[in-house]
């Protein structure tokens, strides 16, 4: 779907259904806003009592307008919907804004008047946004429809909130940003975000995207929207709402929204090169340094002050999000101390201990010399610069010439130089944001900025796979249902035979050869109530289990051959279905203490080979299957392979709503799953 | 030691060394701050060459000051530093503040410069702060003895960082806050952090400590320090620089510092009860909280907003930072729901729904409410309030009156109540403050803030320990020295033999009884090298064992009962000794890949059994000691009580660097050790 937004965002008149002289009202301030374009477009002020409003006689229906209004903002009572929307398209409208609400957020009586009003709209080829939204914003079309006003800058903004918006605004505000454009989605009716990114991608007073989402609708949709603006150059940054339990009861009841799994919103984000952000703040700080600076390449930073604790400080929370600070090069540390005084540390960080005290110009001399290491990937001053302004004009008007000249000097190294400064209002401040530079006030916004741009550096996402076509559906659950799926997927098992009773075990243990495996199968409980057996070394051991496992009234037997586990660690491969994504795979490592530590990472299904073995790594635990203290290193690739088999298994069959193998043993060579499960259509009908 | 410190915060006179008539210098910083309090103190400047500085003539020495200086402050190159430490003494100082760096910080030589003037200033009754530090402020005393100027407030600042201070003066002052008293610690010669928060803690215009800390000294006494002003009702905050390899580096380059772990400072944080934050932005804003909230009783947090987005985002970002948001009682509920909108949520998080717009007064309506509910124990107003000033002045007055309502209702119950919001400037919100409310701009430092005024009130500081006498000391390494010492202190092993040959070892199982434990014991690397072996079921398997472990060239062997290894979890019981909190006792969840992911809780050693018992249930894996998924309930008070005669050992020991017990076997009744370690003086004697 990609309908011409130009009514929306440029219309050649506005109409406001429900204007108002009463400040206050939300009918005032969108006349007031909608005026302050008037040279631009006709601006009509509806009022069923008529009446002048902000000096305008009103005009008491949309049926007396001397011209088609092109856009109409309605902010009625809910009771008015349809009447409103009605007089709208009998006016010709081609773009409604609905700021009531009382509609679909409330339960499904309300989304059906609002699907009913969409159908409308749509045939007469007309497009709406909200109900339930709090207007929009054109920078570059001076268009005014929303409560409050707001700077204007480069961040598209997409939000399910308004006041999320207001916040973001004043936070870009203060940092010398604003909106090219600004939408609050509302309801979501007919306008989804994923056809606004795709409309931002192309509008380009628009160079950052930022998203406030509570439901995502087509989730795949709107991942590969926001893939295809990262890959068009306009970072795409996420605030995900609605991922805990007390946010999601809270997202319901505000937009009727169909929360995520916040494991979902993380696969999606991973495969379309999304950052996601958990407040304006951050989001305006990323904001900051995607506008400022270039991706890094790498995660080695050189960090300078002038004061030892402000590097100390520094230097810790680098290394608390990740970022390493790796000693330079001799070359560059005795460069460094050609410059400074002799007590400064020149390894990195780098504390220029009273140097830029006594020529402020040091700074620039330091983080060019920073900036040309081929040790490191960015640099970060922090700390004091700024500040010499206060000394005199001679030291203000010097330090100015040291930031220009480091704008200058990171601008020719193609690496971002990202600066905190406790003076960030100075004019060495200003001059670093006017030569483009990310400046922070705060030292954490100004390392977690810069850890944004580490990730749009190095990380690879994988790009949002389509979920492939239904296979023929599986119709029974269970055991043998899960594990034929999975084998003809190229899943490998271990030789395994169905018994009904204990005459045809011993017969399938004697064909399979001891030591053997016992699994009691059908409506039990494995591991609490024994229904596993491991180790039978002989028929007198298989019989004594069969006799134990008697209680548990199993259905049938798997006797199996015995798999080396010592030999392997093991690994949990799952997926589900969620609402909005669909399905996600999940890679874990295995056993009990790691379940209860949840060490799992996620991708939208299906995944390649490639993707699996990144996301087995991924795993804070990977280091055991690498090798690690002295162990040997096992059979990744197949690992990885087992895990994108069994990821298409799961995306081809929409019937299934959990897939499992638990555990997948990875060995010195190959990968062997243990147990697998399906759930069926919400009900786990584990009965073989 | 505890000395009166009224010559160095409140001195009859005030003399400065190396006074200057030059703007931009530190002498003339010092010489102005000195003379902001003429009618209080004497001020003299003295400079070498006489002159006129400000409007003063300038003393050419000390020795012709017309009167004794009770405090004298020296800002003269390193080179002349014995000099002017004998000139003030000579002239009678009973307080030297010495900014001049390049002293103990540099190196040996520097640090026996410092050692030599330290005995000769101690001999005179007079105390040092510094050198390489950067003066002082006491507010109440008008004293201002530093570069910047610095705004009063209830924080008494200690600070190895002079930047720092600035910065957190800069952030408080826009928080409305400032400093009772800043002390720049520089090298620490003479006077310490420790002796100084005594001190703070005694100063009745001190009501919060801060401290940022690169070197702890006495790291137990430093924490005893903070424990005492703690216990006297003054929260410690404290910034520890130098954890990371980076920040060390800089930490010994800036001030010569022996850097802690990080583990030792985790570890006399929870003892003492000691905030520990990371930057001056998180120091201002938990300050801000303490100030203004009393601790929480829970973790159980009412969120409300009047915009949905608001409290979605709110809510999740609580949840990360460890918070819970119950739904509240269907009574508040209900109580909710009659004053606010249908539409508005009223389980928490609240979304007044237009509520607050309807009547900005329903905002303490609300907050009432969730502030009397059992079920809460802070109560958090988020987003838009204090924007409705923006409407009408009728709209800000009655904002501004729900505002001081609010601030009552929360000193009536006795709750933290924290606002965070978007219009941190309007009069409501400055209406907040003057109640005495904690009042943010940003969403993260007011989360942050609660969830330490959460831990302020949940946490259970067991008080720092005294290292034990030394004991006897330990002579050999090993494991029979290592099993020895800690079967004495109360640590169960199983019953084990030494075994010099293998016909020893086939006699030695006899006795203890198949299946038996085998260990190879000498200079071999157990777990690489197939060390152990385990589960040696009769003659024949122990003898081909022997015969395999004969390449290892053992010096003897450890035949053993074989432990129930199946029936239980395994634990890491250890110690190591920090150069400044000494021994601090480590326990973490077991096994191969929980090393790798490092699930461990440490304690200044010794602890008491109850303290080592919280200290085990912290651990991330703890579910599965308690009997998660179906598991028995294993003898957590009996691996406590291991743990802490383990920590008594481990304390009693000053010979021993390392003292391990891995793994402590804890089964449904009782612990046993299964391995045991002792490195004696920094080398691993792993021989018996």
């Amino acid at each position: 779907m990609t309908r011409d937004l130009r009514p929306l965002f440029d219309p050649r008149s506005v109409a406001i259904v429900g204007a108002s002289a009463t400040p206050g009202k939300w009918g005032y301030w969108l006349a007031q806003g909608a005026l302050q374009a008037e040279e631009r477009r006709a601006v009509f002020l509806v009022n069923r009592n008529g009446g002048e409003i902000l000096g305008r006689t009103a005009y008491r229906s949309l049926a007396e307008l001397p011209e088609s209004p092109e856009l109409v903002v309605i902010t009625v009572p809910a009771d008015g919907f349809e009447e409103a929307v009605d007089g709208a398209l009998d006016a010709g409208a081609k773009a409604l804004v609905v700021i009531s609400a009382g509609l679909g957020e409330g339960g499904p009586e309300g989304r059906e008047r609002e699907r009913v009003a969409v159908e409308r709209i749509r045939d007469a080829g007309a497009l709406l946004v909200g109900p339930n939204c709090l207007g929009l914003f054109d920078a570059e079309t001076n268009l005014h429809l929303s409560s409050n006003s707001v700077p204007s800058g480069p961040i598209g903004l997409i939000s399910q909130s308004g006041n999320l918006a207001l916040e973001v605004g004043m936070l870009a505000g203060d940092a010398g940003l604003g909106f090219s454009r600004f939408v609050s989605l509302g309801n979501q009716a007919d306008l989804e975000a994923v056809e606004l990114i795709h409309d931002f991608r192309e509008h380009e007073p628009t160079r950052v995207i930022a998203v406030y989402c509570e439901d995502f609708r087509d989730g795949r949709a709107f991942a590969r929207a926001a893939q295809q603006a990262v890959e068009a150059g306009k970072p795409v940054l996420l605030i995900a709402g609605g991922g805990t339990p007390g946010s999601a009861r809270a997202a319901r009841s505000h937009t009727g929204a169909l929360v995520s799994d916040l494991v979902a919103v993380e696969a999606a984000c991973a495969a379309a090169g999304i950052e996601r952000v958990a407040t304006p703040k951050e989001l305006v700080d990323v904001a900051v340094a995607r506008l400022g600076a270039p991706p890094a390449r790498g995660r080695r930073v050189g960090i300078a002050a002038d004061g030892g604790g402000s590097t100390v400080i520094a230097a810790d929370l680098a290394a608390a999000h990740g970022l390493e600070l790796p000693p330079v090069s001799r070359k560059t540390s005795s460069g460094l101390q050609a410059i400074l005084p002799p007590t400064a540390a020149t390894e990195n960080p780098v504390d220029l201990a009273g140097g830029g005290e006594y020529d402020v110009f040091n700074f620039a001399r330091v983080v060019e010399l920073l900036l040309r290491s081929d040790d490191l990937d960015s640099v970060f001053l922090t700390g004091y610069f700024g500040g010499y302004s206060t000394y005199s004009e001679e030291h203000a008007a010097r330090e100015v010439e040291a930031a220009v000249a480091m704008a200058k000097y990171a601008a020719d190294a193609g690496k971002p130089f990202v600066v905190q400064t406790m003076y960030w209002r100075s004019a060495a401040a200003e001059a670093l944001r006017d030569g483009g530079m990310p400046v922070y006030r705060d030292l954490e916004g100004a390392l977690h900025a810069l850890s944004a741009l580490v990730r749009a550096g190095v990380a690879q996402p994988h790009g949002v796979p389509d979920v492939p076509p239904p296979a023929q559906p599986v119709e029974a659950a269970g055991y043998w249902a899960a594990r034929a799926l999975l084998e003809e997927a190229g899943v490998l098992f271990p030789e395994a035979r169905r018994a009904q009773d204990s005459e045809a075990a011993l017969a399938a243990a004697n064909e399979i050869g001891y030591p053997v495996v016992l699994k009691a199968l059908g409506d039990v409980h494995k591991s609490d109530a024994g229904g596993v057996a491991v180790g039978l070394a002989d028929a007198t051991a298989l019989e004594r289990q069969l006799s134990e496992m008697a209680t548990l009234e199993a259905s049938e037997y798997s006797v199996e051959r015995t798999a080396p586990v010592e030999e392997g660690i093991e690994l949990i491969v799952g997926s589900r279905r969620d609402p909005r994504f669909g399905p996600v795979t999940l890679v874990g490592m295995g056993g009990l203490y790691t379940e209860v530590l949840g060490d799992v990472a996620v991708a939208l299904a299906p995944i390649g080979e490639d993707e699996a073995e990144r996301l087995i790594c991924s795993l804070r635990g990977a280091p055991l299957l690498l090798g690690a203290r002295g162990r040997p290193a096992l059979d990744v690739p197949a690992a990885a392979r087992a895990t994108a088999a069994f990821s298409r298994a799961a995306g081809e069959h929409p019937e299934i709503d959990e897939l499992e193998i638990n555990p997948l043993l990875v060995l010195p060579e190959g990968a062997l799953g243990l147990d697998a499960r399906i759930v069926l259509g919400g009900v786990d009908r584990d009965a073989a």
